[in-house]
């Protein structure tokens, strides 16, 4: 064990805090560990490091003080615990231990207004907080995440360093971590990245559970690959090849999961955000209510029994179609994840640098895909996908084929949520006039709401005594 | 002015205070009225007062000590003012002037969560507090609303007299006012009526949109008045009507109002609110979204030229499959709204009697119709709309004329929101297996989130290295 004072601390060794430390380790940094040692966790810190043996630069603890007396000031100290309560609990422990100027990076899922909150009270002691979303599983914390550090610039100064080196590259040999902006703006776009997530895993179950009735999970694995091969390209659809193919002994794995997906929160969050925000994001609370749905299972398999069950599809799938509405939908949720990000920054006044997140999102995170590199370059001049050439033209392109899938799946009697989502916004927002006079004359009616007119400025409200 | 001490008091004289007012009078009884004389408002008691000299049982008040010691203990005192921050500071200086046992009863849209705050706050200074959900607009608030009482029953039995007496009446004769259930209930049921009233006003744009681009506002008119007199009635659709018809000089008030549709915040509770349970209220999070959409007015302007503005409709709607599939998705809207509130019955304790809300829902309430009649009977027996055979066998019929016009809808460049979240809504319901097979195994790939089988027990999580 070295006796020079460490360069960096992490405080949790749960899988992200392991595969991180290990990945800090293995750039040289001077690194102590910490972990509890309380009931069901008294070996953890033990067993980390006799695997660990043959890495002389990794210190570990289970002695709060001894940890952070290890730290060179200002200390370090990224905390990797599971996000909630708990961190409350550290930061009360932590904070009247350290040193003004120390400072405490929270790697966890927090909640934004929570990440906040503790920002001004780490503030309000002398202590510096960065709020630090951190995408790509724990291959992603091991090999390379995609970093969202939020809080003071002054602070990221010290950190930036070994954040920086432990991240993903990009395609260019940038680091995937940038300063993001003040207070929570790391862990809100960290939140809205697990939006979109929640968006490209549920288009890509309604590709297979359409596809399903007419293709075997191989060929619906080949068509995925070829996709794969050009600008569809992305982590998730790679992922999903992999898994249509996996087989235990001769059946195929996919066949045997039950149809109830869980969820931890953040694509909710996303969604009620949004609904905060005042944007339409349609296609994340489709996503999210579309697992929902699926653990009503009970519910479900009674209901079944009202309803004709033959939904075989008399139709041929034109893979093409599938294709372009594909991209479509998938741009339609990019355009609208931004757009929450873009109105977060305004109401926020966090100054996002949207080229910046799109390209930290290229490689590292879940979401990473051939369109991260494409709006990386869009959004340096471009403040919103629909302004980019490029994305309307795929958009206009792209809406009859969806049309057509949308038709498809109704006659089949199949529910594509996300696609008939990213539809009838994309038409809405391609319309000049929607059916919402009805609705400001129905809510000056019961509730003297006013409304306005076509005929005269917007600045006017009208009543009429109906 | 008697000097006989008040039986109740009103807090706030504006739309709704007075209204409400002018009800608990006709009443007959003695009545205290205060209104803030400060900026703005210094007129607002003595107008009242002298507009309604021929009502001995009305004493006003600009002074807080003495609108307190003209009502007879224990007080009962109904604040109608702006909910938000105004209320706590209300709250503030009302509670150290009152005596124990006095009750307060907030009238206002507040959230369920600051009921349940100013609940335990009153509560500890020995006030009673009542969360009071009242709808029915200005016209409800003079003629008779529907009122939800929510906070301990023990005091609901000192304001029950007055709350029934200024209600509504339901078809036999009995007053829309019953005791909710503790703390927030009341204002959380109030919040999901709102929620279900967002859907039905979107429904009716849907339906008025796609139908004005084959049909005059007349035409439309007739179609929504020979629904009105069946199982379809209600209130919104009968405004619906009178709005259609609304003329100025020679032209259609309707086509002058700009398509953008504002909103106070109910409907965005209610969904976020579905979020928070785990209900999957996809109607709701549909009409809100809609309204928003609708305010990107310039944005939809520009790009409308992207697209083809031909959007006139080559098919000829059928009137009896629009009608099947309103009665289809105002069944599921129902069904969603109410399966919130069971939810939250269940999660916070409440209780909730669902017969006795969709009896007080019958008259009064903006949502008031011919199915809450229907709901009343059902829930008697019944726990949910799925449960029960008439609302099954209409959603069954009416699943394939939905069907249908959504694809009339997507034919001619229209988004039916709404419509098309409760078709996938029930399509999903009643369908054994989903693809959501495929989130769970892309959620353990990435994540090891671990998943379920078809092939063992729902309580054994499998992982696998993929």
């Amino acid at each position: 064990m070295s006796s020079k004072k460490s360069d960096f601390g992490v405080f949790g060794l749960g899988v992200m805090g392991s595969s991180i430390s290990l990945n800090i380790a293995d750039k040289g940094y001077e690194l102590s560990v910490y972990n509890r040692a309380d009931s069901g966790e008294e070996e953890v810190v033990k067993n980390f490091i006799s695997a660990n043996a043959d890495r002389p630069n990794i210190k570990g603890f289970t002695d709060l003080k001894l940890f952070i007396d290890s730290m060179a000031r200002p200390r370090k100290i990224l905390i990797m615990i599971k996000a909630g309560p708990a961190v409350d609990l550290v930061l009360n422990s932590l904070i009247p231990m350290l040193s003004e100027g120390d400072i405490i990076i929270d790697g966890g899922n927090s909640h934004y207004l929570n990440t906040k909150r503790r920002f001004d009270l780490a503030q309000s002691q002398g202590i510096e907080f960065i709020g630090a979303g951190i995408s790509g599983g724990e291959e992603g914390a091991r090999k390379g995440p995609s970093i969202m550090p939020g809080g003071r610039k002054e602070s990221y100064a010290y950190v930036s360093e070994i954040l920086e080196a432990i991240a993903a590259k990009d395609d260019f040999g940038k680091t995937c971590c940038t300063y993001i902006g003040p207070d929570g703006s790391g862990h809100f776009i960290k939140m809205v990245h697990n939006g979109i997530e929640y968006v490209e895993m549920q288009l890509l179950a309604e590709l297979y559970g359409l596809m399903s009735k007419r293709m075997t999970n191989d060929e619906i694995a080949a068509v995925f690959e070829s996709w794969n091969k050009g600008k569809l390209s992305s982590y998730l659809l790679e992922i999903t090849i992999l898994i249509l193919r996996k087989k235990e002994g001769s059946s195929y794995l996919i066949d045997m999961i039950l149809d109830k997906a869980g969820n931890k929160g953040t694509g909710s969050w996303s969604s009620k955000a949004a609904f905060d925000l005042g944007i339409p994001n349609t296609m994340m609370s489709a996503a999210v209510f579309a697992r929902y749905i699926s653990s009503f299972k009970e519910v479900r398999e009674n209901m079944s029994k009202l309803v004709r069950t033959d939904s075989n599809m008399e139709q041929e799938l034109n893979i093409s179609i599938l294709e372009k509405s594909y991209e479509f939908a998938r741009l339609v949720n990019h355009q609208q994840g931004f757009k929450l990000m873009q109105q977060a920054s305004e109401s926020y006044g966090w100054n996002l640098d949207f080229s910046e997140i799109a390209r930290i999102w290229s490689n590292g995170c879940i979401i990473k895909s051939h369109l991260m590199n494409i709006l990386y370059k869009e959004f340096q001049t471009k403040e919103d996908l629909f302004e980019m050439e490029t994305v309307n033209k795929a958009l206009v392109k792209g809406e009859s084929a969806t049309r057509e899938i949308l038709m498809t799946a109704l006659r089949s009697r199949f529910s594509l949520h996300c696609f008939s989502a990213a539809y009838h916004y994309w038409v809405d927002m391609t319309t000049e006039r929607l059916p919402a006079n009805l609705i400001q004359a129905q809510r000056d009616f019961f509730g003297a709401h006013t409304y306005q007119r076509i005929d005269a400025p917007e600045s006017d409200f009208y009543h009429t005594k109906w």
